[in-house]
């Protein structure tokens, strides 16, 4: 690749010329300018970015610690990421944290050891002094904390519409699968679901599960040893509502007219599925989008209307749920 | 955060001794080092990686380029990247090319500004030349390409494979789902599946689809119109094989009885349809974590005992399948 030598042997004048044409800094002779530009098309040159974050203190580069790109939630969020920076010349750095505080530490020391301009998280962290030295711009993604800058999508809601849809499609004796009660998001939907439900005359049972693909298997075998006359369930996301449907599926259970089964988040899959899974649906891409979107906000010091961006969920109406009745 | 001055102060050094100190240049006393180590931890001193990467020309970054990460096939694969690099000390930065050559060149030279020592490419360019001025090492990843290094899996054997045991399983008109033909890995299966059933007296047809959840939608439409005796579905992706089956059980055909399928790659909702898919596995974690493993040896100038690195596939028995007869 051509150095900044390069261009200013080829235009002949001297590097510190070219550096001034380039970065608009300082007076150039209209002649040399041209010389300049016409030197730096011809070599392709493309000045160094890390020597220019150096320069104005300030890369192209944003952090984005995710807890697992696998769980099919994710990537659908770093895609609205990664397409709204793209857009504006950012480059993403990233992280699988797994929900571990040491590893996220780690990856948010490394990235601003290489000078991201702005990070975008999705943690846990409860006492959020991880982010109380930051001198850049957070926003965290699908989780909520007072004081910074948060998108993040209406749980209370989410939780409230899977337990009234049930409700009203006759739901007898329901089934909350709760997911781990330390990811704030998961918690409250389940809260809400049971506080809807607490109301009623349906008999209410609550079962434990994880979020991965594992830990739903073992809870889809429980579910029906557990509660076997269970005819309504609420997962706590669409990976644990997708193995439960397979178990009842498999069982022999007619799905709806025997049990339904409502999930969360609506990825991809949940529509492959026969039959095809009702959901509440999060919607993934947008929320990555706005996280980007204020963070690029914050980086060129803008002022935000809201620090909290709250999206509104909505239901997913497939074949696991019965007509109204 | 604290500055190298910081730490001099704190020592009661010269900047430039802690500079010697840290990284292990020239001559320093014994005390000023312990004196200039206790000021580094005191104060939570971390060298800033751009500046390091400016003086060794090193940083500790990789660029991935990967067609869409909301492919489920991708994210598998970039966690085996990931965790790799993670382990190393190295960091990732990331971008979705939508198999777009513009795209995958922006990317790349943004890369480059940002002094990524290495690039892990999952891409399509048929002539390569977008490599050639490359000074930094490279692999290719789920692609081929003579000359540089690539980790792949065989698609041959995956093609052979698929074709085999639908006519070990009493397929007699077999249907094959051919994907874009530009996509080589792709299309080396597909001719691999045609070269086994050519040979043999079951009657054979062609259709096309995308890879994608709508390009799936439209072919899983179009062949039960095209083809309404198809007993066997070798398709050219997971997402194409779940919405076939869909369409199949939504006919009210009974899989495997009246129709086998069969998918490629075995990402994680395979094993949640009900029946569950039967699929050629691509070992896509394994597969990331090794082109992570040789870009690293690449970067530390060691040999490699190979250029290329070729995974086997393997069949993944499960409900879309008959047993042998």
């Amino acid at each position: 690749m051509a150095t900044i030598r390069d261009v200013a042997k080829e235009a002949g004048v001297s590097v510190a010329t070219v550096s001034r044409v380039i970065n608009g800094s300082g007076y150039a002779h209209e002649d040399t300018r041209k010389a300049v530009i016409a030197a730096v098309e011809k070599l392709q040159y493309k000045p160094n970015e890390v020597a220019r974050s150096l320069y104005k203190r300030k890369s192209k580069l944003v952090g984005l610690i995710l807890p697992d790109i696998t769980n099919p939630f994710f990537p659908e969020m770093a895609r609205g990421i990664e397409d709204y920076l793209q857009r504006e010349g950012y480059r993403l750095i990233f992280g699988n944290s797994d929900e571990n505080r040491k590893k996220e530490r780690e990856y948010l020391d490394t990235f601003l050891q290489n000078n991201v301009v702005g990070l975008i998280i999705s943690t846990n962290e409860q006492d959020h002094t991880i982010f109380d030295n930051l001198t850049i711009p957070a926003v965290l993604l699908d989780r909520t904390a007072g004081h910074l800058p948060a998108v993040y999508s209406d749980q209370q809601q989410g939780g409230r519409l899977a337990a009234e849809i049930l409700l009203a499609r006759g739901a007898k004796e329901i089934t909350i699968i709760r997911g781990p009660v330390e990811i704030k998001t998961v918690y409250e939907r389940y809260l809400s679901a049971v506080s809807v439900l607490e109301d009623t005359d349906v008999k209410v049972h609550i079962l434990d599960s994880a979020l991965s693909y594992q830990g739903a298997r073992k809870c889809a075998k429980e579910v029906f040893v557990k509660y076997p006359d269970t005819d309504g369930i609420i997962a706590c996301n669409d990976i644990v509502a997708a193995t439960i449907l397979q178990e009842a599926l498999a069982m022999g259970k007619r799905v709806p007219e025997d049990i339904q089964v409502i999930g969360y988040d609506n990825v991809s899959f949940t529509a492959l599925l026969h039959p095809a899974l009702s959901t509440i649906q999060q919607p993934a891409y947008e929320m990555g989008t706005k996280a980007a979107e204020i963070l690029i906000k914050k980086i060129n010091q803008e002022k935000l209307e809201e620090i909290h961006t709250v999206f509104p969920v909505s239901f997913i109406e497939r074949g696991t749920t019965r007509e109204v009745e």
